[in-house]
Parts: structure tokens; sequence; C-alpha cells
């Protein structure tokens, strides 16, 4: 099928900046799209040719939305799987397929899946709602301290909690969760994998996440990881055995732990572009968007390769700050040789919020580490 | 002044391939865009903010256009001048400059700029109407052959001729034009030059357009030229006096002949990202349409070295082609390293229209070059 300046259809559940940044890659290709989201200031809603308003949680307007579609992908997890599945039915082509997506969207059938597939991950314990937990810490079940995640629903950074004393399960909602063994780790990487609708498989190399010493949130993504090789190796293979056991169609994303004895576990993935995978819009022969794409059209895929040492900083919502959204001293930062913002269009900024990404590449990795650093302390997310 | 997420509008005359492109790097920093075009059907009708069907030569239409805007850029250089002039008065920051443009979009006007400024140019006659030519050759005054050129409205090859008898004469429009000297050159090349607001200045690499050596069309944008470092050095320098003299701001592209004894010539300027730079997208720092962007809004220029060679392949419609159009072989292009294609999305095809173009990149030069011919070799635009 030609999918190029064709009568081809490509839908997307979700309008955030993970779509809008698929949609570059549609234009690039003059292919039709068809996007929803509930919010109608979406940044999707321009750029894509046709933009639906609705609940990505709701059967009747995913189904009505997915109707007309020849393919289907989406941003984000937390879609209505069910109305999927009967598009499924139907011939649309859903990626993820709805088998995938079951297993991702909800984090205990995630777990259990790298148990029942012999994939190394954090020993766990499921619970039908966060109630149970204190029981089972009263009878030795379990012990502090632990990490507490939402089987549903979360996402960045949303839903999960570490848990080192009872009060700690005080504020926290009443639902379906895990406790997460703590992992003592010496580093986080992730992996993606891409996968084409023909089977056809490459890995983008492996990226580390940098923390910040004391805040214990991730500063940089680093690709590629600074790490040894047999490391980066065992970390390619726990990704590539995730992803054929998954039988995804199009990006996973992979995160992964490297334990202080270089074992690597799996902690969650993704069945779509990832904000590990940003910086390979400016690193990357094939940017990880354009090649989600390929994956889901049946294209072959692109050189996963990287161009040059690639830098990503998150840009959030400085503390204090609350309303719309300056980004202070972004001059000074395009001063800086090979550094690249990405602003998300978000109106509105609050402490955290994700409302941008910035890449720096450079030949020179430490190069393009010392530049990441200024940027960070060089621009500031703040209200008027 | 923040142009991010922020109140400030930057308006676009023009809304073909070169407009969605800037539009591109536009959404990446979140700034709003109003776009005009005369087509209800022009690619950049979404992925702009406003768009607005009227004439580019229209004053009324410009001017209306553009009264609300901050700032005011072009993807074409063929707009009504006397609007843009009123805007500026009224003060629209209008880039490029009204009274560079005025110099640029008549060609005679613009050879004339290079003899009163000394800078190098092939010698010439203007003529205010073809009708006028014949007696100049009768006289004596001009020698076959010649390269005849509309003064006003040439745009992609269209308006220009090899005039070799008085035959050739026929078929011209009797307007205002220019007989050239032809240039027996051994190449052309093309350096990009980038002007900012506040007056910062860089240059790109100097690329060469190889020619077919049948077809005497250029069949390939090479970056960098594989040229003489001294030759290199005299084409920036021709380049960088034209940009000084012409006091642009945002890009110049300026398309250079190298004689067959080296000496350097200009042929003619484009004010705006130019089919010579698109290679920048996937091979540079910082691409000509950031860079566009960056320079028309005041800020800091960026690097515009090349992370990787890179060769352009321009995508034009097969001969014997006419109608709805089909990319035969994209499939197998894709399959090479380091190939994108984009595709401008223009739904009919006729021989030689240009429908899109295809950069690929590589850490090697002759690599790159090398699946640039089997580029060219495997795709094909033809219709269904």
């Amino acid at each position: 099928m030609q999918f190029f300046s064709s009568n081809f259809k490509l839908g997307i559940l979700g309008g955030g900046q993970l779509g809008k940044m698929l949609l570059y890659e549609t234009r690039k290709w003059d292919i039709y799209t068809k996007v929803m989201d509930a919010s109608a200031e979406a940044p999707c809603k321009i750029a894509c040719n046709h933009f639906v308003q609705g609940s990505l949680l709701d059967f009747d307007d995913v189904y009505t939305f997915g109707k007309d579609v020849d393919v289907l992908t989406i941003e984000i997890e937390n879609v209505n799987v069910d109305a999927l599945e009967k598009l499924e039915s139907e011939g649309v082509k859903v990626y993820p397929p709805t088998n995938a997506l079951r297993v991702i969207q909800n984090k205990a059938t995630q777990k259990l899946f790298y148990t029942d597939n012999n994939i190394p991950t954090a020993p766990f314990t499921r619970f039908a709602y966060t109630s149970e937990i204190e029981d089972s810490i009263s009878n030795g079940g379990l012990q502090f301290p632990f990490v507490w995640k939402s089987a549903q629903f979360g996402y960045d950074g949303q839903g999960v909690k570490v848990v080192r004393s009872l009060e700690d399960l005080n504020d926290l909602p009443n639902v379906e969760c895990i406790a997460e063994k703590m992992v003592d780790f010496k580093s986080e990487l992730a992996v993606v994998v891409a996968r084409n609708a023909k089977g056809e498989i490459k890995t983008y190399p492996v990226v580390e996440m940098e923390f910040h010493p004391e805040a214990n949130q991730v500063e940089y993504v680093i690709c590629p990881a600074r790490i040894k090789a047999s490391v980066a190796k065992k970390a390619v293979e726990v990704a590539l055995k995730v992803s054929s056991q998954i039988e995804h169609v199009g990006l996973l994303a992979v995160e992964l732990f490297q334990t202080k004895d270089d074992k690597i576990l799996v902690n969650e993935v993704a069945p779509r572009p990832h904000n590990s995978g940003h910086y390979s819009i400016e690193a990357s022969y094939t940017n990880q968007f354009e090649q989600h794409i390929r994956a889901i059209l049946g294209l072959p895929l692109g050189k996963t390769d990287s161009k040059v040492a690639g830098v990503m900083v998150n840009l959030v919502g400085a503390e204090g700050h609350t309303g719309d959204v300056v980004y202070e001293n972004i001059d000074s930062i395009l001063e800086m040789d090979g550094v690249t913002p990405h602003i998300y269009g978000k109106k509105q900024t609050r402490p955290f919020r994700k409302m941008g990404h910035v890449t720096i590449v450079d030949e020179d990795m430490a190069k393009a580490r010392k530049v990441a650093q200024q940027v960070k302390e060089t621009i500031k997310v703040i209200s008027k």
C-alpha cells in the first residue's frame, strides 16, 4: 500500500507532545492523520488533518474515532482497549496490538508477564487494594522500604511512591497496586526497540539516566550510556527478550535497572515513542518518531545509530511558580553550540510540570554533557 | 521579547513546501504563526495557527494579512513589496527588509546591484522588453549564445532560457529581461548566509551542485562541496560580501559559479530558506529553517557545522506521467542507510514537477554520494 500522498488514514489516540512530534514525521511524508484528545487545546489540534475531541477511555468515542482509519496508534497507554479490540476484529490495524497493550497497561499484569516469561525484574506483590498492604506488613509478608505503584493510570511519576513507614500509606488512593522491592541500582538504563508489522527488529543504543545526587530525580538522558560494553550487551539482550515475548508493533521503550553487581532488571516498558528516545531527533540517523511511523506502516526500519553523542534535559516548571509560563534565559542557551530546545506549548506552568526538553549534541560526549549542565543551570521555567 | 508560548505572532507569506518546513520549527518552539497563500490547498494550511487565503501580489491582501503580526517573513520572493513597505513603516518587522527584497525581486536590479558593488558576476545587458534583443544582436551589441532571464517572476527554472539563435527568441514573453553571457563554469556552488536582526552573521559550508553529464540538470546537492579549500574560502568571501552589501535579515542563499580558472561569480541570491540548504535538516547542527527563525527573531544564530556529510536529491515528476502521484519503490530507498525522503504533498504529478526531495547522510561522503545515486536510480515519481 502507498501511504504517501494517498487516501491512507493514520489515527493517533492522544494529542499531546508525543503526538505532536509524531505529526512532524507524518507531515514530512504527507500521511493523512486523524487525532483524538480530550482537550480542545491539545498540541496536536493543529498539524493533524482531522482533530476529534473525545475521551480516550470512552468505548464509544474510541470506537467511533477508529472506524475509518487504516492504522491506529497511541501516544499514551491509558486508552479504552475494549474499543481497540473491536476495531482490531473489524480489520483496523491497531499498533501496539491490543494483546501487548493489555499486558502493559496494567502494571501488575506487566510484572506478572515478566515473571511468567523469566524476564529479570524486581520482586513484587500484587494487591487488589492499597488497604490490603497494611495486613501484609503486620504479618511479615512485606518489609519497609518498598515502592508502591498504582496498577493503572500512572504516568510520568504519577502513581508511584516510595513507602518507608505506615504513615506513607495514608495519602495513597485505595486502588489495585503493587509493592515492589526497592532496587539498589547503580544506574537506570533504557533501550528503545523498534519492531515493524513484518517482524523486522532494530534496537537503539543503550541510554543512561543520570540522577541528581541529592534530589534523586532524572536530570539527563545520555546516549550512548557510559557503561561497559558487556553491560550494554546484556541490556540489549534483556530488551530484545521483552520485545520478542510481548510481540509489539511500533516502538517499545524498555526501562532497565543496572544493579550494583551489574545485573539487568526490567523496570517497565512503554509501547510508543518515549522520553528516553527524544535525543534521537537531533542525534540519530532515524529519530524515534519516524521509526515508530515506519514500524506501524510495515516500512523498512531506519538506521538506529547515532550521528553524534546526545544528552537530553527535561524542562520542568520551577518550584514556586504557577501561572503563565516564561522561559527565562532561553536566549542564553541558544547561544551554546548544539543546543535545541523543544517547547511543548503548555501555556501554564506549575512546579515540576513537564514543559519541554532540550537536546544537546556534540561529537564529543564529554563536551555534550558539560554543555547540558550549563543548559540546566541557565534556563528556568517560571511564571510571569 | 518572549516568542515561546506567548502572544507573539509570526506571519509567513507563501504556504508551500518551504513554509511547511519553517512550520516544523515554529511548532517545535510553540510560536504562533499566520500564513497566507493563494491556494486553499496549500501545504501550510495545516500546521500553522491561522491560515488566510489571499494573493501574495495583491496590495490589500498582503497589507491586511500583515497588520497584526509582529514579524513578517516570506517563503517566496514574488510578493507585493509596496504593501510590505507600508507595514514596515507602521512598525511591523519585515524580514527580509523591503530594501533587500526590492533589489533581489527584479533580476535586472539584482545584477546592477552586483556591478554597482564590485561583486563579481557574469556580464549582462538589461532590456525593457524581449523584443529589443533582436536589434541589439543585429547591431553587434550581443552575441549568441546567451542566457535570457525574465527580470520578474522567475522561479525554479521558469523564466530562464539559453538562446542560441533568433528562433529561440520566438516563444519568449515580451517582458523586462536580461541577456547574460554564458559562463563556462566548472561547478555551481552555493553558500547559505544567516544574519540576524542584531547583525550577527554565520555561514554554512559551501555546497556543490552536481550536474547530470548529459541532461545538464542539477542532480545532487553535496555538502561539503568537493573543492579546494582556497576555492571554498573565496566562495564564502564573495557570499559574505553580497550579504553585507544587501543587509538582509534571515537567510541569504548565494548561488555561485566556479569558472574553469577558479574565479567565483555570483549567479543569483534568494533571501530565504533554499533548496541548496535542504540537506541541513539531517546533516547540520542547526537546520536552515530553524536558523531562519532564529535570525528573524533576533535570537542567537546556531552552529552551522555538519554532523555528517549530506547529499540531497530532488524528487521530480517522471517524464510521460501526469496525474495522481505514486512514489514507486519508496520502500526500497527506505531500506538504504541514512536515507530520508521528504514528500511535499502535491497530489498530482507532471513531468519535472518538484514533488519532494531525499536527503542521504553518512559519516563518509563517498558512501553518501554512492547511496544518493542508488536512490536516484531506484525511486520514480509516476502517475497511477
